[in-house]
Order: structure tokens, then C-alpha cells, then sequence
């Protein structure tokens, strides 16, 4: 059963890093390798197969900014925890 | 010996899919699979690395843009011919 909007943008609201953009989840990462920044993405890439649900992401040197389109039905929640573990990993 | 701008501007000109908007190099390239995208990007990256001239990168599910801002010190027409050679590779 999916969320409620109002559930969803409370859960964001708890998130790590993440602020909602109208109706977009962004997180912007910083690293202090490059490569390190695109290991993120490969992993960022990995989960958002799995999910089906695919952010615009932009690599700007050593920073990465995820902009992911709120989708009630697709656990963006979920989604984010996962990416905000694999930065864990990778920063 | 760093080429000449307008070396450099008519060289752009020949180097398939790039145009130059303001001081910065373009180029969008569309994959048919979103991890072909990604594997690109990658190979992007190693290149960058080697050059030491990182573009801005923006992954839009299937369709990798990248701005290279010109360096004439840099010799972006040969990094550019590199990334092109990783998108025939990668596609």
C-alpha cells in the first residue's frame, strides 16, 4: 500500500541529507576523491535499477547532486536510505 | 604549445557531436540501456582523471550530457576524441 504524501514528506523530513524541491527529493554529496564520487554513482546507479526509479544526477568534480522525482507508489524512502548507505561506503 | 583559440574553435567544429556553447564544450550522448550510460560515464571518468580536465557530467536516466569548459592548455580535442572513441565502445 503506498504512503500517504503527507507520511512521505514527514519520512523525508528525517532523512539524512535530503530536502524535498518542490516535488524532488534532493541529497548532494561530497567527496574528497573523484573516484570516490563516481564508485557512489555506479552504486547509486545499482539501486536505482532495482527500485526502477532513476534520479538526475549531476558530477560536478568532487560533488554529486541526486535529484530524485517524488513517487509515492515506488518507497522513494526506501530508495534514499539505500543510496544514503552506499555514500557510506564509498566517501 | 597551446594551440591558438581559433585553432581551437575550428577544431570543435570537427569533432563529431560537440558544439561549443559560450567557453564551454558540449556534448549529449543517448544509450539504448540505462547501465551503458553509467559503464560511459566510467570510462568518462578515467579519462578525466588522465587529463586532469573534469567535465560536468548530468545523467538523465538514458542520456549522459557532458560541458567541458575550454582549456586551450588542455588539449580538450584530444580528451573529447577519447570520450567519443569510450561512446562508440560503450553504446
Amino acid at each position: 500500500m503506498p504512503i500517504t504524501e503527507e507520511e512521505l514528506r514527514e519520512q523525508i523530513g528525517k532523512l539524512e541529507g535530503w530536502k524535498l524541491e518542490q516535488d524532488i527529493m534532493v541529497r548532494k554529496y561530497m567527496f574528497n576523491e573523484y573516484m570516490k564520487g563516481i564508485a557512489f554513482v555506479d552504486a547509486v546507479a545499482a539501486i536505482s535499477e532495482a527500485f526502477d526509479h532513476h534520479p538526475h544526477i549531476t558530477i560536478d568534480y568532487k560533488t554529486v547532486i541526486l535529484r530524485l522525482p517524488v513517487d509515492v507508489e515506488k518507497l522513494d524512502i526506501r530508495q534514499a536510505n539505500e543510496i544514503n548507505e552506499a555514500f557510506e561506503k564509498n566517501r
